[in-house]
């Protein structure tokens, strides 16, 4: 692990380190939030969207001073494996660099690289876990767009891993929104079974549950009607146990205008149930 | 005024607008929040740094949660005119584009464009009343770095019109200092004292005065000794009726993880005076 940087931040450290990923054969770059007390803290993922990076939240999610106040870790991995050796579409936002997905392709090329879903499930943890003194049987997990579909599908596939789940503006079925569907094609072939793993509204309606979940949804997002639809999930968990909070902000919009302004009510919620 | 953006936040809005300057000859882009309730709020200004433009604190500087909370307007110009058009040196960051210093320039060809002086003291607050209901009679001013040069150099010359004044590691001796002082003599050309008169050190020595200004300054800043050297300003208060409270911060950078530790600090301290 290197450390690419270090800033003191309300009595914190925001930090970035790069490490090698093996899961993903590449250099992977990270950024972590370490509140005054770090011993033991609970550990709080937070997953990115699609083009984003881990710097985007990092720089405009505005988490540090709750996160210091709460004494909660926060982790922002980034969003793909990049490099000159991993497959790419350079013109293409919604596949390749910056639209890992969260899954663990199976289609060559892409399958060397793209498995987003067992690096922040299982070896980024790792990483963590040899290098801090935290408490990682305390781990949440929320995300934006992409990242809350990421945050819910590991959520609901690791219901005992994380103690709570919460998402901002998540692509609830990426197997049928456009700007997700055609990656899901590459990434793990035409078989639409294996699709479902990744698919949160599939997840529930198979029987996945997680006790609670927080969703804010803006009423001005762009992307509401097109690639969005929480209603579909919604639909879902009422005929699940699991117990939805879905609260739709009017005037909000998908920028990290919005994240920034329930950024805190989201680490409250988390810190009840971490 | 042409609008660029609008986002809600916090229950406010976070605009962009540009517009055409008379003074600077060319197309000038400011963000401007505006709390929940808009009219009749005071107006705080705040001047960022070298290489920044309107952007970086609109990111970065966490000020739209406390600003809603308080009812303040905050606007945030660009630091330099920009475009084809303005006479630049591309490879040099502390000269030109995005190092206008806050001076009217007197040198050809620079006299033409970078007149940011009398841009952020005049033409943009009069755009502003003119396209807004706030109460201009209560405003004040803050910056960073460059943009706390800014500040408190507008401040010192405009005492009656500013309610109040900070900074975050404002350079506070531009003349003296390596980063400004190369930029002096090509805008305003080798007479030492016409520089003085955007120089805070000089402007407190000469008379100038301003009831009370907050200075916070990390002790980690990688230019605290070379290009900031905070204490300069500190002596020359000393000797005059303004009272300066200046914070050295143990631990913080220049960044804007500084920033936005002591962001909310400013703005209630403001928010006291204006």
């Amino acid at each position: 692990m290197k450390k690419v940087s270090e800033s003191f931040s309300y009595g914190g450290k925001q930090l970035v380190y790069s490490h090698h990923s093996s899961v993903n054969d590449c250099e992977m770059t990270f950024a972590i939030f370490l509140p005054p007390i770090e011993k033991k803290a609970p550990v709080l993922w937070y997953l990115s969207g699609l083009t984003c990076s881990y710097q985007n939240v990092m720089e405009k999610g505005e988490y540090r001073k709750k996160a210091a106040e709460l004494g909660m870790v926060l982790i922002c991995p980034d969003t793909s494996p990049r490099g000159d050796n991993v497959p790419d579409e350079k013109d293409n936002w919604q596949f390749g660099s910056g639209a890992g997905f969260y899954l663990d392709a199976t289609v060559a090329p892409y399958n060397t690289n793209y498995n987003m879903y067992t690096y922040i499930t299982k070896e980024l943890p790792k990483l963590i876990e040899e290098n801090f003194d935290f408490d990682m049987s305390r781990q949440s997990i929320f995300g934006h767009s992409m990242g809350g579909h990421g945050a819910l599908v590991i959520a609901l596939r690791n219901s005992t891993k994380y103690k709570s789940c919460s998402a901002f503006a998540p692509i609830v079925e990426p197997i049928s929104a456009s700007w997700s569907s055609e990656a899901f094609k590459k990434y793990i072939g035409p078989d639409r079974f294996a699709w479902e793993l990744y698919d949160s509204v599939s997840l529930v309606k198979n029987g996945y549950v997680f006790p609670e979940i927080l969703i804010d949804q803006g009423e001005a997002d762009d992307f509401l009607n097109e690639g969005l639809k929480p209603w579909l999930f919604s639909e879902a968990c009422n005929n699940s146990s699991i117990n939805l909070q879905l609260r739709m902000q009017p005037n909000y919009d998908h920028s990290y205008y919005f994240i920034s302004t329930f950024m805190e009510e989201h680490l409250v919620w988390h810190r009840e149930r971490i």
